[in-house]
């Protein structure tokens, strides 16, 4: 058998495992009863040394060596591919078995004593695994490549391409665009006419309308489905099956609704990926940062406009006939778009949120240029959130312990948030050249934006890399003035004008 | 390593691959999306061949063969548990691959022949299929046992031990004593105050009622759920994880209360097997009969008993105010034990229901003994309809093509279901020395019950054979008279006094 046989072989078999285990995992974050879990995960685990015994067996370290060897004579989309395979076995493969089982356990441990410090408020007991943690991806970072930035090779792992150059322009030109303008409008944006936002909204109405909603963006039912989880998420095994999650808060109800459209921005990607791919590794979002830019532009360009909300609002009010009699389009539409500093991420608005990852990135970058040390977190964190939203977190559990990334490796992520609201605004102005987004809004029609977005982005699955797609659609590499220009524009309007 | 660490190796991991299929089972049987499936197939098709070498592998096989050649010197839940293994084995090995890929091609044809039949009445276009799956199962039985009659040898598989001498004489009795009788309640059984039956009842508040017997059967939560399902079934991966779906049937509400019930019987007896054979082949229910036998237990004995309704009518009718005002509790006991001459078996009530059954055992026997020929059954069907209940079918979709069962290849299944509705009788007749059904009935404590089937029956799993344990526990063999004797006092105090 010939090594790109082998591979296509192997490349589905472990497809099959995967299909099976990412069910399960479906199945644990939505309905498994809570007494399941022990025996759950020792079966997992048995399928999961398989799935690696597969991944690393020597025939299949093999087949992808040789095809890499002679990758100029692959069609375009297996190089690509064999590309994506060989980066993904080196980094398994160079990592001596005994650190990947340590630093396995290492992570499952500090998951708990990250929960309870930020539970505790309690930043001293978890920095003993912090530091751990940051050592042990330093040393793989070691195995892998000396010659890189250790932080750029964290950096390329979310955003294939994406380095500190790259997000040191982008981030310098928030800072000069941006954070003059968001301490603008914070100054002048109150309050108006917005109790109902934390007022009480009936969870199975608001489910009513999350329904609503799949048909509005055009979700297609039959090859996928929605549920409610406590964190939202969108599910994948191929184009065939996409599913999202949203979450449904009494005394918040812009939660499901905004959690809704921003997983079916990333679920309309996925079901929208060619099935072509289908038994390559190439069948899934390209990138985080490509990925969030359509679960962003569908949640803030498309769900926030003012278009959107002259459609959808009737609707709405329908099913909440008392809660919103006395709430205008008008008001509905700037409780939608509120700017407030604020210091959690999760909950900050559209406008503030982009310092937050600023924040993030610079500590990162710091850290892994040993420009810091676990010890100055805290006070480095609350500092930048000084700087950049005029504010400071009461205590670490606000601050420094919010997030869950670090506690689980994940050093390089949070920028990819920002970036994916920058990307969306760039292809934003590429789509206006060629479609009117707020009269399709205004028709009920994203499906026509959905043909738009097909065509030119979710048909190629991860095929082109994340610059390349980039280039291709907005003829212009990645250009974060896009991003500033739209920001201003939008919320100009809204608070300054 | 010995054979029996190799032995517990396989099982555990052939264990995970089945849970994650199963799983998955579970996820198509529940809310998968419809455009899934044809990948899913194709991807189940891979970890089903992956299981499947494992299962055959020559390491296996050996393992189990050395270990049954001294099976006298292994503990007692081990060689109960080799020679299930060794039975399992070879009913597979002996089968040709070739024979066995055929067959399975002919079921997965079959079914949709026997759907389209029933659809359009016309068993002639299945008669062929059925024929093949007959001869295909014929072929089988050759291969695996030369020495046992052919359907016993079916029998055998869905019920172990039992076989044409004790079925012979469970049907004897059957027809000696029961048919008479429920001939003579036919006669006098009429409708009452029934038309509620077949009443509007609101999909989502028969949820309600579903959901709170949950807990009147002290169903375990944290160890399994209910869902909505097309066909109610039980599913289980572990007492860990039970889970039952049931249906709600806008029109016929009695449809999702009495599933429910029937299924909780099933999850009740899943869910209190001891985790102990959590690692074995022994950590599910014992026999079809047997789980059928907590099934019925539950719908029956319990579930349609007048004290189940003294405690709980209350609380249907709190849900349903309007819809059953005018229906008084001793209106709707009857209701629920109503006794009428019908067609469909899964349609059927308690009392006429092992007619069904002993119809399909007769011709089941027959076709295996060679006494009759496919062409045939239409007649035969309609004969033993009339000889048993008094009613023709009108066409053979109400008549030989009603049942997936044959177009399955599952001959020999049916007596167990009769069979599951004795064996409790012969448990209830036991507990009742011991226990006041009813007043725990009343006092609201299944718990109580569930607690006297778990020492009894439950938490051994299938380390025991069915006669074995009807032996320990009702200290007796097999014996139908506890059936008729439960039926006739029940039905005559309800429909002769």
């Amino acid at each position: 058998m010939d090594s790109l046989t082998k591979f296509r072989e192997i490349t589905k078999k472990m497809k099959a495992y995967i299909y099976a285990m990412t069910l399960v995992g479906w199945d644990s974050s939505t309905e498994a009863p809570r007494g399941c879990f022990t025996r759950r995960a020792e079966m997992m685990g048995i399928l999961d040394s398989e799935l690696f015994k597969l991944q690393t067996g020597e025939e299949t370290v093999k087949a992808i060596y040789d095809l890499y060897a002679k990758k100029e004579e692959l069609d375009d989309l297996t190089k690509r591919e064999i590309e994506k395979a060989k980066k993904e076995i080196d980094r398994i493969i160079k990592i001596p078995e005994n650190d990947y089982v340590e630093y396995g356990k290492l992570l499952a441990l500090s998951q708990t004593v990250w929960e309870d410090a930020k539970e505790k408020n309690d930043y001293p007991s978890f920095k003993g695994n912090l530091k751990k943690i940051i050592d042990f991806n330093r040393k793989f970072i070691e195995y892998y490549d000396l010659k890189e930035e250790p932080y750029n090779v964290l950096l390329d792992l979310y955003e294939e391409g994406f380095t500190m150059k790259e997000y040191d322009h982008f981030f310098d030109v928030l800072k000069a665009d941006l954070v003059p303008f968001v301490k603008q409008v914070l100054a002048v944006s109150k309050p108006e006419n917005d109790a109902f936002m934390t007022a009480f909204f009936d969870k199975t109405r608001q489910q009513e309308f999350s329904d609503y909603l799949l048909d509005v963006v055009a979700f297609d039912r039959s090859h996928g489905l929605m549920k409610k989880s406590v964190h939202p998420f969108t599910w994948n095994t191929s184009p065939e099956d996409v599913r999202i999650t949203t979450r449904y808060l009494e005394n918040y109800m812009f939660s499901s609704i905004f959690a809704t459209i921003h997983e079916l921005g990333h679920a309309t990607y996925e079901q929208q990926i060619s099935i072509l791919y289908d038994d390559t590794l190439l069948n899934s979002g390209t990138s985080m940062g490509i990925h969030e830019s359509q679960s962003r532009f569908f949640e803030n360009i498309i769900g926030r406009s003012h278009a959107f909300w002259e459609v959808h609002y009737p609707k709405l009010k329908s099913i909440f006939i008392e809660e919103l009699k006395d709430v205008s389009l008008e008001d509905f539409y700037r409780a939608a778009n509120k700017v407030e500093a604020s210091l959690i991420r999760v909950e900050a608005d559209e406008l503030t949120y982009p310092m937050h990852i600023m924040l993030r990135y610079d500590i990162e970058k710091k850290l892994f240029a040993n420009e810091v040390d676990v010890d100055e977190l805290p006070a480095l964190w609350n500092k930048l959130m000084f700087d950049y939203l005029g504010i400071t977190p009461k205590n670490d559990s606000e601050g420094v312990l919010q997030d869950v990334h670090w506690s689980s490796g994940m050093f390089g992520y949070f920028p990819t948030y920002a970036l994916g609201s920058a990307y969306a605004a760039q292809f934003y102005y590429t789509m206006i050249k060629e479609l009117n987004i707020d009269d399709l809004v205004r028709n009920n029609d994203i499906a026509s934006i959905n043909k738009w977005l097909k065509e030119k982005i979710h048909q190629f699955g991860s095929s082109k890399k994340p610059k390349e797609l980039l280039l291709e659609v907005t003829h212009e590499e990645f250009n974060p003035k896009y991003y500033v220009k739209y920001l201003k524009e939008k919320y100009s309007k809204l608070f300054l004008e």
